[in-house]
């Protein structure tokens, strides 16, 4: 479990941005290509499929729309979750909250290891409240895997961030602490 | 402005919850009944129409999908607005945020009274993150119109609400410090 077939430890990674030029998603994408041999960070890419929670459509017979469901296998199979996300006007974005919404019940991030990125020194309001979020879901934010990743002020390219010393650095890092986490070596 | 052709106040109430037995929307529902003769208080009810936010599907012409559209025109014809909401895992519905996110930049919700009635006397954390959004986006959260209405431990219909002359009071209590800010009475 949380492997995949050549053994490599697998991670979910979230942008909570669906913008094309997203700094956020440049992060995740960045990670994918940072990860090392034993890592397999693969990236969610359906938020936007996701129909609006609404408990009535979830049936008490485990059945669900099936964008959901692929999300809670995804969610389910991966060893830990990466997520990086801006903040729109204080709060956590709609759209992530959304998916976050339909696994409350359902419980595919209880115990699961969470790294929350924050790519902005200044949204310091957004990333609390999701990290509250998450631990009421009882999922476990990684502290050492959850620092900010200063992406203000321009839009970042995948190749902009591998490029950055310092920012690739920070990213490995948290990538690194993160894995740790779910292999219970940290 | 603001009136219809009646020359009642208008108001738009909004339900953060989907479920068909939503406490919430029974309370915007109780509203709309409960509301005097000179203030019209209409629902919106298209809330998960609303595609996923996406700034890049907000063209710099004013073009914007047409539910996004037609939920600006609401807002900006409305005289107030009164939201009740839900907390789910001690944030915000993420369906209620996406419809905020795409008024962010639009700007419809700037110096516009708004009621955000507590449906629980619980759910103190998406009340508070809720209301810092909206003063965020420069809305006008009325404290006088923001009562604890609380409607925990069953389900709860109109009927049933505007049977109970506490939890009707309360509403109207709300409705009317609402419509005084919004006439500048207040």
């Amino acid at each position: 479990m949380y492997m995949d077939n050549q053994r490599r430890l697998r991670i979910l990674a979230i942008s909570g941005s669906l913008r094309r030029a997203s700094s956020n998603s440049a992060l995740v994408e960045a990670a994918t290509r940072l990860a090392p041999d034993d890592i397999d960070i693969a990236i969610y890419r359906e938020l936007a499929e996701l129909p609006p929670f609404n408990p009535d459509l979830d049936g008490s017979d485990g059945s669900a729309p099936a964008p959901v469901a692929a999300f809670r296998a995804s969610l389910e199979t991966s060893a830990a979750i990466l997520i990086s996300s801006p903040e729109y006007a204080h709060g956590v974005p709609g759209v992530l909250k959304n998916a976050l919404d339909w696994v409350v019940g359902s419980g595919e991030l209880i115990d699961k290891p969470i790294a929350l990125v924050n790519a902005s020194a200044r949204a310091t309001l957004a990333w609390a409240s999701l990290a509250e979020t998450l631990t009421t879901m009882s999922a476990r934010v990684i502290r050492e895997a959850s620092s900010t990743i200063p992406l203000d002020g321009r839009a970042w390219s995948p190749d902009d961030i591998l490029a950055d010393a310092t920012i690739a650095a920070a990213l490995r890092s948290a990538i690194h602490a993160l894995a740790g986490e779910a292999r219970g070596t940290a």
